[in-house]
């Protein structure tokens, strides 16, 4: 795109949303000084149109959720959010209404989570709309929490509730006539339905849970399905997960369409987009962990335990009977 | 992508170019420790295939250049260079071949530039390969230089030579049967017209200027053209350049083809991709920079002076007369 043009849009749409260390998206880069004593911890992830989010999908909610997926990492982390670099690569049908509406999105977001622009860079694309965001987090030296430390014994949790987006994702192919509208879709209220399609739009990152999160010996967020991610986390630890999944949190919403259509259980604990907070606290931190992440009002729920490796993965579900997940997808005994 | 999927490129390609902050590129995140007494300076650019670069460029070269414009920023700022991350959005028809011969590239200049992959994201896109960067590098507090504080009296320096990148995109277009070959380079050897083309290529990023660049009182990198560059840098800094444009450093082969070619000229100011350093020096740290610089073995030339921002912006041409610059684009009086 002309340099003249890219200054102007820049200026227009996105220097409003930079922090102090943006020096007003004037320079070349930017500032940042780290909190004395602090780690920063870093994380990146890519939104392409059509695969990460349909094109269509209001401006704002794009953007809160190209911020919201790496929030999510920095608060699976235990980390502190600093500031953030965004890369857009526009398609040539970009307006100025659409821009002014995500940079609003965005600047929401970001102002919520005090994480402030710290710079980035718009450049012109043939293809689909494409997002990258760079966001960075500060820790108390040491105090990262990993996704590769979960030990034997250590009990497993889960925030929030579990399945929501994925719901959210088949309401709205249909709402875009992507995809037949789903049977149980018709047995939900139009606020339940609006609940499980925003949590598709607009991911909403456990900042809150942070304090607790420092209780714990693993954890990640959850964005490729609970059963896939909590198999990455063991992978990663040398562990195996066994947990019952009938104790995965729903909501009222999922709860409802589930007693609706019973099949959609591998959905519910397969399917992405959840961005909760998968985490691995020892037995004995146990207590301090429930309590901390009661006094931030994020419910927690254990599901299970971490076993050694040499053990079964054992994951119960709806009979109490044993599951069986081939490529994380869900398939019945 | 299917997460295991990913995660297979990701710990076969990318994980061996990992730094110790980044963790094997197994967490969620990367944890790095910033130099005790340091600022950070980030800068984050992107490249799309088919605008910053051709998609059947050679993938060692499309990595090294993707990596070169961002370390190109950071050395502009005086920064030293401690990593980044990279997020991929991979077009269908990706094969192991190319990005095998990708992430050596990357892991070539990450590694002659001592900055690690930290993180990243690998994504598929409908669309063009879509690379994004964000490079992280530490100054002393205090220490960036910055884009908008040249002063009026500051001498204009540019580092290397400058327009060998425009032409070589010329014949890099030619070479691709994307537009006609130019007459002028049938006067350059072979080994001329490489030189040329591999400046487009590959930018050869001006870190070895750092220690001289601390002298300076304002800098930038030349991405977008010298006569715009040092027109954003003046608006940035609230001053107007007075520079004789004939005095601009050219390589033997830009020489020779603007012999053959007069016209030339205004391409070789104006073009892109130069990715040299362009910086303002107050005259008393003059002698200094020009020595730091000699050292480094980085040619450095004088072009003209900051003037204050009610004087008239002079650019001399080839004659000794007043050049106009509608648009950054040349025309003569």
């Amino acid at each position: 795109m002309p340099q003249r043009r890219e200054q102007d849009l820049i200026a227009r749409y996105f220097a409003p949303l930079a922090g102090p260390g943006g020096l007003g998206l004037r320079d070349d880069a930017a500032l940042l000084a780290p909190p004395p004593g602090s780690e920063l911890v870093l994380t990146a992830d890519a939104l392409v149109a059509g695969v990460h989010f349909f094109g269509a999908d209001p401006p704002d909610t794009i953007a809160a959720k190209a911020l919201g997926v790496n929030l999510s990492d920095l608060a699976a982390k235990a980390a502190d959010p600093l500031g953030f670099l965004l890369t857009v690569a526009l398609p040539r049908d970009w307006t100025d209404e659409w821009l002014e509406a995500f940079s609003r999105g965005l600047g929401e977001v970001a102002s919520k989570f005090h994480c402030p622009l710290l710079g980035g860079d718009t450049v012109a694309t043939p293809g689909p709309l494409t997002l990258s965001i760079t966001a960075l987090g500060a820790v108390a030296a040491g105090a990262m929490v990993r996704r590769t430390t979960a030990s034997p014994g250590d009990l497993l949790y889960v925030s929030g509730t579990i399945g929501d987006a994925a719901l959210g994702l088949i309401l709205r192919q249909a709402e875009l006539g992507e995809a037949p509208a789903p049977g149980w879709g018709e047995i939900l209220s139009p606020r339940q339905r609006e609940m499980l399609v925003g949590r598709y739009l607009s991911p909403q990152p456990r900042q809150k849970l942070v304090p607790a999160l420092r209780a714990a010996s693993a954890a990640m967020d959850v964005s490729d399905g609970l059963v896939g991610d909590m198999r990455a986390m063991m992978r990663a630890s040398g562990a195996r997960a066994q947990a019952d999944l009938w104790q995965v949190p729903l909501s009222d919403a999922a709860s409802t369409a589930l007693a609706g259509d019973p099949a959609l259980f591998g959905r519910l604990v397969c399917g992405g987009d959840d961005y909760e907070i998968l985490c691995a606290v020892p037995p004995e931190a146990a207590t301090a962990f429930e309590f901390l992440a009661r006094q931030t009002g994020v419910p927690v729920t254990a599901l299970g335990v971490v076993a050694a490796a040499g053990e079964r993965e054992i994951f119960l579900g709806p009979d109490g009977d044993s599951q069986n997940f081939v490529n994380d997808r869900f398939s019945h005994f």
